[in-house]
């Protein structure tokens, strides 16, 4: 493809943003830098974009290559184009956000470099300008989740009212009034009953819920 | 900025999806492109990115440059990222949506590129993959009616809730029930009422209400 001399093209990488929940607490996937610029910085797993790949399939290589997570349903989550965000000179990158429960991440064999989740509330300093993109994201999930069926991905296919609260209240960072989050819930009308019960644990048993898409949906309540 | 050859630098452009409302119906405005590719046809007002340029900026700058059209508030709404989507070659472009009550529109002066608005049911064919890229703003936009008060930007300051529901039916191109839409929209808590009154209507004159935030808000109703 020929550009006029005017049009110089700017790098393109892609940045993956990997939620889950652990311990109760929201946490970011990151790796450590193996090169400059930023050598030994903690940052998110990104790299450039190859030539006649898209910015998924980018984000997915790139994921694996660096963190040894494979099989992630992504979404595309925004692209930061600040020219000064790269001390190498002007690169947009496409950033795309997934949300996954933590028993599901592996860290794969290869070259990792150190995959590791950290709490959202404090990470470690940040190379470019990951920080803001994961302000960016945090800020994302959690209006998502007014509008959305976006948790159903932290949660196991079955879980209680408890569980659900659970992840509400970790990705939020406060505590919620169980009797206004279940009203909420059954206004929202995302999820449904089971015929299952949770057991083994030292409370009575509590019914199982089920999310009524496990795809990506948003609430169509009002028009 | 030197990269290794196998990151071969995709061109980045940007398009802009200025969307109004005329004759009570959601309207997309499109230029005529001057230049190969697509030499002709119509397309979103779009082009490659500068050096050193925000995508925002080059998205007023193209919008300027083409339709005559500034002053514009944009939101980024997605990079589209088809390899295939350029006969170029390899171009990724980030598209910015705006909605801009009609008369707020001037096509300036300078070499504009025949700068129209066309109904999004049925626009002429577009360039590129820029039909996708208006259906999924449409999408997004009737998404968004639904939790934010993305509607102020096409009313003017003080409406009445028939200009309200009008713009609602016109973007989601249905009718709606007066009395739900009304009961709806109370529930929402967007707008308060003004202790003024429409007049020059044949009919009996109409409370005017206003938004009770002027930028992008999403409704945090729930959590």
């Amino acid at each position: 493809m020929k550009q006029e001399k005017l049009y110089w093209p700017p790098g393109v990488t892609v940045d993956a943003v990997i939620f889950t929940i652990e311990d109760g607490v929201l946490k970011v996937l990151l790796i450590k830098r193996t090169n400059e610029p930023f050598l030994g910085s903690w940052a998110l797993p990104g790299g450039f974009l190859l030539k006649n790949e898209t910015l998924e399939r980018a984000s997915r290589r790139i994921l694996k290559e660096k963190a040894g997570v494979a099989n992630i349903y992504f979404e595309q989550l925004y692209t930061f184009d600040n020219p000064a965000r790269d001390p190498r000179g002007h690169v947009i990158s496409a950033t795309y956000m997934a949300l996954v429960p933590r028993g599901d991440v592996k860290f794969g064999a290869g070259e990792l470099q150190s995959p590791s989740f950290f709490s959202v509330n404090k990470p470690p300093a940040l190379a470019f300008d990951h920080r803001t993109i994961v302000n960016y994201a945090v800020k994302r999930l959690r209006a998502k989740l007014e509008y959305t069926n976006v948790a159903y991905s932290l949660l196991p296919k079955e879980f209680s009212l408890l569980d659900l609260q659970n992840a509400y209240e970790a990705i939020l960072d406060k505590k919620l009034d169980k009797r206004n989050f279940r009203k909420k819930f059954d206004f929202l009308g995302l999820i449904r009953p089971t015929t299952k019960m949770q057991r083994g644990s030292r409370q009575r048993p509590a019914r199982l819920y089920r999310f009524k898409s496990r795809t990506v949906e948003e609430l169509k309540k009002f028009f």
